[in-house]
């Protein structure tokens, strides 16, 4: 035979490679099968993967990382695609590894409330088989149906718990994860106190996918809390409420939950969630407190906790059943929905220092005002964590002038921009803005080292290197 | 003037340019004003310093770094010098950096329970401050007075609350710290939900030194509990012991402490620290449970837990009142003291996964006796966080048969080789062991990225460069 005219493409040698490693079956080239690995469920942040690989064990996943490394091409890890910046979304022409084959549950330990489980797991998986067992994962989030351990971990996802059990990185013992270069950091079971050099899990957790992929975690479970109870309290004023919260943190060491919204927003959740209001009167600002204990039942305490903070009775409302306690989650619960349900928002996910909370929501409308006259503003959030949804509804989807106003606000009040989404794509430049050129060449230097290709995750946390 | 003969010795000149940026007075090179800060307390770690510098701002921390960068001169920087593993004496030649004056209690948010520190500022010093407004540290030790809050956190310390509060890690806020090139890493007042890239906070916590000179840091604070109740249990062998502890963790969420004696390690108690047996009847194995509240009494509930487990009244005792509290604390406290009446004892802190705990105990004597028949082991520990303390008596400080015995034990149960007391220049070849020539290498990039020339703490954690 003669010789074939030479026309090399290393991408396409690459796919074949990652075939090989993945099996043909997992390894997806075809736009209709790509296209749900492309788009985040926002639907602002998309782009086109060179391929979808779905790798089904640590060994793959380094396989595929040194094959993508050689071929220098990028990889983007992706769990369950429910993140909020773009950092799980190809940017155009990287590698989406997918750890949704990753989905085991393993090694429980049902008298210690420790569970191994992959990367890809969902965490409704992981709580039906924490439950079973009379426990619970210490984090809880709405989109718990599709979100993947996996990249809660590297996201550090919050939600409403952690005022009591922490983010994620709170709940981690142990880990195996792949580097860039395919070596496999593990530690496996893991234990609570182990002081043997640099904290990796926890360096891990929040680094959206930029330093290694995770493949397995071990969870410390919390106990399932037998008696709740849930009050909604109507405040003059957000200084008020929130002296109300701190003192709540405080004196009850059974607080689940703080959270804080405002009338606006209780209006448009009455609007479109056809929510009956917690009591008759009406407040400027509301608390929702959630109470929990795993013996005595914590009612009592909630409510000469109240009756000590000079709650107006007629402002009050306290619920113990569990159709009543829904009833008043629901009131904090649904103001994404009735907010979406007005228009397209611009969402900031924020933080600031407990001593500038109350300052934070109550000048907020008044920043956005000053860009646009028009915009309307909606503050909800985990009052006990400094944490506020900023929403802001009027501007154009792609008008930034609000989301600078707000953050600009969230900067001078000490705060950080991003309390509990992270950075992504989306707020790369505002990551520099918060932390300093000087903290983000510190987090830099950790990328290089660890990534001096750049393989993992490009385009997220960092700019670049020009 | 005719020209000097040229001597010149770079060390001289770093002492002058030291002498230059903190004052004579803080750069101390007599040989008896060093000697405090050349040997740690267990007398077992010690080298000769080239200087003593006791910086008074971050400012002079920045450029005692930045001076001695340029000498090519390591530091070690040292805070209450109380720790156990010769992370904070000079192996020799280095500069010794003492904290000590920077120990300012600062912005102290009496509403929200956090306050910004100083590296140097004693444990006891922010316990007093806390205290007055009825705050706690989450983290407590027996070194309170001496050590302090920047060591606390460099070697992420424990103590008998990790179980609740978590270790230093999980008290930090905000930190300010000093990179080895002098730039300063700033986040104050920092806030609990903050995901803005990776979390330095959490990376120097427990990197004993070796990445940055921490100067300041933010701690949240913990509610002081009013109400507490101490019981000890005696049981059979150390399996229903643990059995017992992970069922109370489980079932009481007002646990503070869980920890488990012998009854080997409580004669010697009974003999040096004079200190009553709990009741009459003797058992193999104690457990010692601490649980407190902030509203309700908790003694009814650990009565009630304490009945579940079947418990014999006649080998239990509860106590309510701070002396009978501060009586049982005693019996497990004061092992140290009675182990070191007896002899110079080789101590292995170490923990395990809570289903190797048991293991843990009742295998420890016979790996111990295997290589050194006429040795004396006494464990105890924080059995909560899977953390034992296993003391040797007999073999000769410098004889490490008995160390490698023990800590191959743990390796093999899946251990740790150190659970609080960290790594220093004691355990280097250890982390190796442990944790694998690949996640080791994994560290060593941070720290070569961070400091490349290894200025900070050399010898710490990773063997010199070879």
């Amino acid at each position: 035979m003669g010789q074939a005219p030479c026309r090399y493409d290393p991408r396409v040698d690459l796919i074949e490679r990652l075939r090989g490693i993945v099996g043909n079956s997992h390894c997806l080239t075809d736009a209709t099968l790509r296209a749900g690995y492309e788009t985040d469920w926002t639907r602002r942040f998309n782009g086109e993967a060179l391929a979808v690989v779905r790798p089904g064990s640590a060994d793959e996943v380094g396989a595929v990382l040194r094959a993508c490394a050689e071929a220098r091409v990028g990889v983007v890890p992706q769990g369950g695609n429910t993140g909020l910046v773009g950092g799980s979304v190809p940017r155009g022409g990287e590698v989406v590894l997918s750890t949704l084959r990753l989905a085991s549950i393993e090694d429980f330990d049902a008298a210690a409330g420790e569970v191994t489980v992959g990367a890809g797991a969902t965490l409704a998986s992981v709580q039906a088989a924490a439950e079973s067992a009379g426990w619970a994962v210490g984090v809880d989030l709405g989109a718990r149906d599709s979100a993947s351990i996996g990249g809660m971990v590297a996201t550090n996802a919050g939600g409403a718990n952690v005022l009591r059990h922490g983010p994620m990185r709170q709940q981690l013992l142990g880990f195996e994860a792949v580097r860039a270069d395919g070596s496999v950091l593990l530690r496996l079971p893991g234990m609570p106190k182990d002081n043997t050099g640099y904290d990796l899990a926890g360096l891990l957790a929040g680094s959206e996918g930029t330093l290694a992929v995770l493949t397995r975690v071990r969870l410390r479970l919390v106990p399932r809390l037998a008696q709740r109870a849930v009050a909604v309290v109507g405040f003059a004023d957000a200084t008020t409420a929130v002296g109300a919260a701190t003192q709540l943190r405080r004196e009850l060491g059974s607080v689940l939950a703080l959270e804080l919204f405002t009338d606006d927003g209780l209006v448009l959740v009455m609007r479109h969630a056809r929510v009956a209001p917690p009591f008759a009167e009406r407040r400027p600002v509301y608390l929702l407190v959630e109470v929990g204990s795993d013996v005595a039942d914590p009612t009592d305490d909630l409510v000469v906790a109240l009756d000590a903070l000079g709650t107006d009775a007629a402002a009050a409302a306290v619920a113990t059943d569990p159709g009543g306690r829904h009833r008043l989650w629901q009131l904090r619960e649904r103001h994404t929905e009735a907010v979406n349900a007005e228009g397209v928002p611009h969402k900031l996910d924020v933080s600031v220092p407990l001593a500038r909370y109350a300052e934070l929501i109550e000048r907020a409308p008044g920043v956005v005002a000053a860009v646009d006259p028009a915009a309307r503003t909606f503050s909800y959030g985990h009052v006990g964590d400094g944490n506020v949804h900023v929403n802001v509804l009027g501007p154009a989807p792609d008008d930034e002038a609000v989301d600078d106003a707000v953050l600009g606000l969230v900067l001078e009040l000490g705060g950080s921009v991003s309390a509990e989404h992270g950075i992504g794509v989306a707020k790369v430049a505002w990551l520099v803005r918060d932390r300093g050129e000087t903290t983000v060449a510190a987090m830099r230097a950790i990328k290089d080292a660890w990534d001096p290709a750049g393989i993992l995750n490009p385009g997220v946390l960092f700019a670049p290197h020009s």
